[in-house]
């Protein structure tokens, strides 16, 4: 049915998955197994796409996507409550405004990248935003540093943990005052290292990168913030309270990006957790970090000291700019004859991208940097 | 690996899909084939899953399921575009006044059942709302009759043609005034008999009834509408116009639930489109239809002429009042065992609810009344 030998998958996103949990998934298409789908269970004899989202079978792997998700991420559950929200990143840049704007309060923002700005346009339909630093002015190749008392005042302060297209990082959340809200767009490195996410006063993550499939959201918010009576007036739809108060099943949820959500979380934790993803997110990026600054062809987009592990611009500028256009689509072609998939730079910023999740295998990241060797002793 | 006798599964929603749908579904999950999952065409190599939903092997999916959509489901191409946004129907009760409200213009809603009821309250965050008819007094058995020309002056008129809870519905869609856009949300019947939507200026149903799984909507509005100048100011996520300009790619959709899509939207065609399905559905409410009303044990909540295809309440009235919870949970029960499965009541009706969507095989209407008329003999 399948090919058995894989190309290796640098997508941003939709992005690899292990292959178990694809395994999985198709096996839960075809007939649910009891207990949320537990491996070896008895079929309940229906498709997971085919049962009511308010039975027993779905609820079982609700509940466990959200258990694990507490535990595997390390989201404190005293503290905290998960919701499981349709669409991806860019529908919280609507809500989060939505629910923690305040009246005579301006919001503020650190502008790290493309998806920064796209919440801060968001954000300005709901009232004043004050951006606190930004590295536009460097096509955003580092993140800038912050006088984090300059949010004092802030309904809410918000930061992109990491950065898809321009491929920074935040190592860790950064300790913000306590009076302001911290809110972490944390979508494309969550899972990625030990990150001490009870920090955020409320963050999120688009499923399609380290979490599963699109269509799904995992938010996680405080839950002194839910049902804050200064909250402003919203569409109940858009409220987090409405969500909060039904367990994620005030509409029906992405019942299928649920199950994905599960897997990959179960997967996570077989593999020893967040500290083994984060020894082996180390290994491939460092492999390829250390190719990028030992070359005269190749370099890294974003400077030392910034750099994501998860997503990784890097250009052909060491090829003379007459060439560099035409080095760059050869490289790419060559690359993809040879199974390295994805590899398209952003449009926005062009040149490659190496996006390395957590399921991408550590022998993708060592053949693509001996391709990439070989590349530029023949260039 | 699964079970090959499946139950009747009456579902109201997530809800029964075609075998074969789930068969194919599974296979992209494991490996997407090229062409946009043609069959028997070979497989990319990779999961569906883990593809950028930019890259030509997912764009031929998401531009199938768009082609279908306006060739099955009878949407004209030339004055109504089709947009596939994330979550369901709630919340498209917010992006709907969100982008068509008009300032110091009520809107106009008939009030059928929980849903529009849910929907009205979420449009008076946009400003007045008038109802311009009700059937809530009498538990909504029926559709109200309306004097449509008393939306005249409304910034838009908004019906819900399938009401799945109370189990009513218009067989058509209403001719309604010229100059008032008109609304529907066919999340229930969608696809379930040929149905002039072209009427409408906007249309919405949630995939995971007739048109697939859960967390993708169906929506399709007159290309007038799109970037009408006196279209209220609103988050650019949250406008229509954003996700048109982008043919739903503004953000990443929800990549598996357009194949699924697709996939039905091929099955309903391959079987004779919505003209044969409406044969069926005919057949199969008419079974049920024919026994509620020459019970003395079960009825109809709808009254006739008013009467759903695809969800059908009922209850088991004929019973004396002290028995009736007792023999209800006992039908439920014996039900359930002989594999008829979701056939309990929404909470807010009580009693039992058989809905009876496109893919439910017309043998499942008829051992459903087999098992009521027996049930009834030994009552």
């Amino acid at each position: 049915m399948a090919d058995t030998t894989r190309p290796f998958n640098f997508s941003a996103g939709p992005a690899i998955l292990p292959q178990e949990v694809f395994e999985r998934a198709a096996d839960a298409v075809t007939a649910l197994r009891l207990g949320g789908h537990q491996a070896d269970a008895p079929s309940i004899g229906l498709s997971l796409l085919e049962v009511s989202h308010r039975g027993a079978p779905y609820q079982a792997v609700h509940d466990r996507a959200i258990e694990l998700a507490h535990s595997v991420l390390n989201i404190p559950k005293d503290t905290h409550q998960i919701l499981l929200l349709p669409g991806g990143a860019s529908m919280q840049f609507v809500m989060v405004p939505a629910n923690l704007s305040r009246s005579g309060q301006s919001s503020s923002f650190v502008e790290t990248g493309a998806w920064s700005t796209k919440a801060i346009a968001e954000a300005r339909h709901f009232g004043e935003v004050q951006v606190l630093a930004s590295s536009s002015e460097s096509k955003f190749n580092h993140i800038p540093s912050v006088n984090w008392d300059d949010a004092e005042g802030s309904s809410f302060l918000h930061v992109t943990t990491n950065n898809t297209i321009f491929g920074t990082e935040y190592e860790d959340i950064p300790q913000t005052p306590e009076g302001v809200p911290l809110v972490i767009d944390a979508s494309s490195h969550i899972g990625s290292r030990p990150m001490a996410l009870g920090r955020a006063a409320l963050g999120y993550a688009g499923a399609q990168k380290n979490l599963g499939c699109s269509g799904l959201c995992l938010v996680f918010i405080r839950r002194d913030l839910i049902d804050d009576p200064a909250a402003p007036s919203a569409p109940k739809f858009l409220k987090y309270a409405t969500h909060a108060k039904a367990n994620s099943l005030f509409n029906t949820p992405n019942t299928f990006g649920v199950l994905v959500l599960k897997l990959v979380l179960e997967w996570v934790e077989a593999q020893g957790g967040v500290e083994v993803m984060d020894r082996r997110n180390k290994e491939k990026s460092d492999l390829l970090y250390d190719t990028l600054d030992n070359s005269s062809l190749f370099a890294a987009h974003a400077l030392s000291g910034h750099r994501s592990r998860m997503t990784i611009p890097f250009t052909l500028d060491g090829a003379p700019e007459s060439d560099r256009d035409t080095l760059t689509a050869r490289f790419l072609e060559e690359a993809n004859d040879k199974g390295f998939q994805g590899l398209k730079g952003h449009r926005s910023i062009g040149g490659c991208r190496a996006s390395m999740y957590n399921a991408f295998p550590v022998e993708g990241a060592r053949a693509l940097v001996s391709f990439m060797q070989e590349f530029e002793r023949r260039a």
